[in-house]
């Protein structure tokens, strides 16, 4: 229970460091007789992998993936599926700087502390790279869920939000264009913004919005594993992320239980939908939504104080190739793990009834 | 793994309808040798019981927890304490109304749908009667960690919100008065405020915030067990709440990495806290301190139309005692689940060195 | 993950100790809409408790189930089922004697050395008590694989062996004697075989045999999850039991490849069944067999020299209603624990093809 | 949960066919600060290796292990270990005529049923070539328990068995001769026995015994996680074996509780050693013993009857390179099994007292 494993049926063990040989992981309990399409996990990475456009970090990693087993004949067979994706840039001199000191917000103090020493080459282990083993085996649950829609989509970047709901939306626009806003309007301002804060160095913090249409109903499991309740862990784990809301979130708490209850149709769907499509942590049928906050990038390309291993105080300067933002390479990893959730919620459901 | 577990190594299982015999829990994996405060424990379930004052459900349930084992001369003796609250206070002709028909927003339906049919007496399962279980057991996690301080409060009823950071309050004042926050002023207009929503038959939701101060460095698992991760969804799991947000949270999306970031004390503490506490997942000595919301209660007492079984549509009305609005009782739980998911990586941070 | 759950998806957590208020446990993952037979259970309880019969301990408890929640008009709603059996026949002063000294073979010396201290009375957890507990949720697992049959009987008392395989006795005879031998010759030898053991104060060891037939193909999950490991580690789990042989087991060592392979019938059954129903622990649709072997009880009616907690030695005698030889009263057990992993195993399909 | 993953906080999860790119794993949980002897694990991994004497299969395997992650400047760094063994021999060839039949006794047939197809190259995920993998982490277990001592032999090759104790055998001879067994005189009968049945084209079972040594006193947790429940379901979930017995095993269900008892010495050690090392589930300091019967390989190089995936009969002829005997090769495995076992209990064992 060292951390690095999620879900229960459909469950997926990362490992990696961001400048070791390899990162990968292993996806156990999907079912067999899946006819993967790999083009479209391939597809997934590369909206997550660096380098995709000019407001992203420029590094460069391929980050193709390589599967090892599990797949035979083009389909899954259930056994584990283990895959790698080598890395290929790892340029270690950029990172030097932060071998004998501790970056503020970054997870390098924390580590030291609890390891008693850390793997600094580019963040370790603690480095969002790991998240592209997610959208691996994310992409592997989409298929498995082929039948839901699952998109996600950039919804705030700094203090430049979406004014309008995911319904009013064509979500097909999401990857017209760099930041994944799909109101094209605010996405050039969010763009244009996110250009100004890498000029100066700094990086700003965003909200992905994420919707899941075709959901069944039933998923989920009281008390403890409600599916919003997985669904925040998932997103909570995700590098940067401060927050998570569903259905009417932090806004809901304003509300009147009269105005807020979510009236039946005959059809047991629901006028309204301030639950988000889930009640009493068991989806209803009617689409889940819910909110992400991500915080700023803790690397700023700026010169800054910090201490040493031996709590010195020392002079140090952030420099290589950052995300002055986050959230544009964040929305297929918030797909990924909404996907990971659901497909476990769904294995789960079928062992619910005699 | 069908959701009714919490922990890995300090594992509470709980049981229990809201109106049958008995609820209660199993807590494994709780250390040797702790000298058990019971009234403690009683006193934590006391904070949570319905009827202890006029903006609570009037229900009667004095909720007296009997520990039938791993308890041995006073000490826990490291084997699980089962333990049960008895119901004494079935009036289940309160709740035939909703035999037949599902209240909007509540999880009747999607039970139904689940397991098809359910226990409809006082909501089954699905009552937040079962958070009285977590009391129990996070009244012992509490004392596992004697050294820490965890202290929820209200911050926030419907649109009146307290305009004050933790730090400037006397937390201490959180037990003076019933909504349990402890800006006596603010306390005032809530109360006055969720008395008045009383009046109409109506509900509001709320916002819990809680501190846990002393925590050491280095709980937390990376990468999907992040302390924050568990946390969120601890909370999520909790009836009725919306959101989570920690530290910075999703104000901190607004913010600038360079002010974001936490800059270095000497000794490893930080001069400012957006982090909350925890940075990659982990716990750096810092106080923790995060928001939970909670959606207003669903059962209103007024009339509304919804649909049986069979779909058809039907009129019904809301009865019975409930709570205006949630968040006052809701504060022990909070603590609870916190106390909890520190426990538990407590015990987990012995295994991680040599 | 402190040792008190057994099973993934169907599981059973037990608590209680020996001479504390109550054992019982929590029933999670049961499916729901299983129409529970309650004298089905209480009469596998029957089976199992003391007093039943002259050959086994003399104690007097009646082992009553009170079951607290999870099932609703007659049937499994799908949410835990809490249980338990209080504790009526509580002769503490039978154990005083143990409270200073160590019994030899029995668990006192490493559970003192493990936790710091123990429940000293009739052994406190470690007491063979628990496992009434298992024979509640195994006896609902039963009722889950409703067309399956399972059997077990007791095929060796000491140096008295059982000479007739499985599939000539009548399994229906089991219940016929208390030793709970299906031959009713050999059965008789084994009753004599004990009293004789019982006046002398000593006690002897045994091995019962369990037979599972009608089980679906497909049961177990490679690799480390093989129907046989998870059987071996049931049975393994049971008090005294030191070794679990399936199909050809320890014998099987010496034959040849082309003498022990299992031919195909056209329909997929086997010729032979030398596999034991189970193949690269996946059930094969043969019947599954198996045998367990139990050492002599160690609490003998004899004075014997010790160490008390200060390792100072002693002189201590042996005392109480013990019984003679296990195997009789733990049939039902080794059926219970049988019933639960097939459950488990049941489920986990469900969910294996896309 | 679907079975390819084992241990609790020492906890691997493996993957590959034995046709397929790689097989490997992650070892999560492993503790920090380990400097780890890279040499002992490949030695390890080249006692299981094929081709390495004239009694095992001639197949070319080097089995070269690679690690992807979790170790830095030589140690461990407590994030998961990532590793791969690359297939370099695939001779698919050799396994066309298993594609369109099943092998009798092994895992075709029931691979089929479960999961609708199969990888039939080389047995895909049911060759025993995945513990190749288990030898890699056990290795890793062995150096965590440096304080230990672990050594597994083989006592019993078909008929002929090894007729000393373990306590009278020099176990640095284990090596010194193909079998495997301390006994050089035996060896030698074992080897001619074995090269005898390799030319008739058949094959023959096994026992291997197992003996680990400076255990401290308290590992296991009881109740269903006994120390020896873990290490039968270990050795269990290795291909080919049957039965598992530890201490007096089978052999001492014809003891009396009088002579069976193991009286304590002043120090808490034992005068005798029926229970294995093992009370209550929990080791008491003494040596821990027990035997693993392994059945004769499945594949014999013989011609023989069987049916094809329609269920017509049809003819079929084993060959390829096997192993008529698996126990030489299968010491190690049984070895790293136990480490596994042990390293997990050791680091739960941390979590028990306050």
């Amino acid at each position: 229970m060292a951390g690095n494993t999620f879900g229960t049926l459909f469950r997926l063990t990362t490992f990696g460091e961001s400048h070791g040989k390899a990162i990968g992981g292993v996806l156990d309990g999907c079912p067999s007789g899946l006819e993967l399409d790999l083009e479209a996990i391939q597809n997934d990475l590369d909206r997550r992998k660096p380098g995709q456009s000019a407001i992203v970090t420029q590094r460069k990693e391929p980050d193709t993936v390589e599967f090892y087993s599990g797949i035979f004949e083009g389909k899954t067979t259930g056994t584990p599926i283990g895959f790698a994706i080598h890395n290929t840039d790892q340029k270690s001199k950029d990172y030097s700087h932060i071998k004998d000191s501790y970056r503020p917000s970054h997870a390098d103090y924390v580590y030291d502390q609890k390891y008693g020493f850390r793997d600094y080459r580019g963040g370790g282990r603690s480095s969002a790279r790991e998240t592209a083993s997610r959208v691996v085996a994310g992409g592997i649950a989409k298929q498995v869920l082929a039948t839901l829609k699952i998109n996600a989509f950039v919804s705030q970047v700094g203090e430049i939000t979406l004014q309008k709901e995911y319904k009013e939306l064509d979500l097909t626009l999401t990857e017209s264009n760099p930041v994944r806003c799909p109101d094209p309007e605010t996405a050039a301002k969010m763009e244009e913004y996110i250009k100004d804060i890498k000029k100066e160095g700094d990086t700003v913090g965003g909200v992905i919005t994420c919707v899941a249409q075709n959901v069944p109903v039933g998923l989920g499991e009281p008390v403890f594993d409600k599916l919003h309740a997985e669904l925040g862990k998932a997103m909570l784990s995700i590098n940067a992320v401060k927050g998570f809301e569903f259905g009417s979130g932090f806004e809901g708490v304003k509300m009147r239980g009269s105005e807020h209850n979510d009236q039946f149709n005959k059809d047991g769907s629901t006028k309204t939908n301030y639950s988000g499509g889930i009640q009493g942590g068991i989806s209803n049928g009617m689409d889940i939504y819910f909110n992400v906050a991500f915080k700023p990038v803790a690397t700023v390309l700026q010169a800054y104080d910090t201490i040493d291993k031996d709590g010195n105080e020392v002079k140090a300067q952030g420099k290589g190739r950052h995300d002055p933002c986050v959230v544009p390479r964040a929305v297929p990893i918030v797909e990924a793990m909404t996907a990971l959730v659901l497909a476990d919620f769904f294995l789960l459901n079928r062992t619910v009834k005699l």
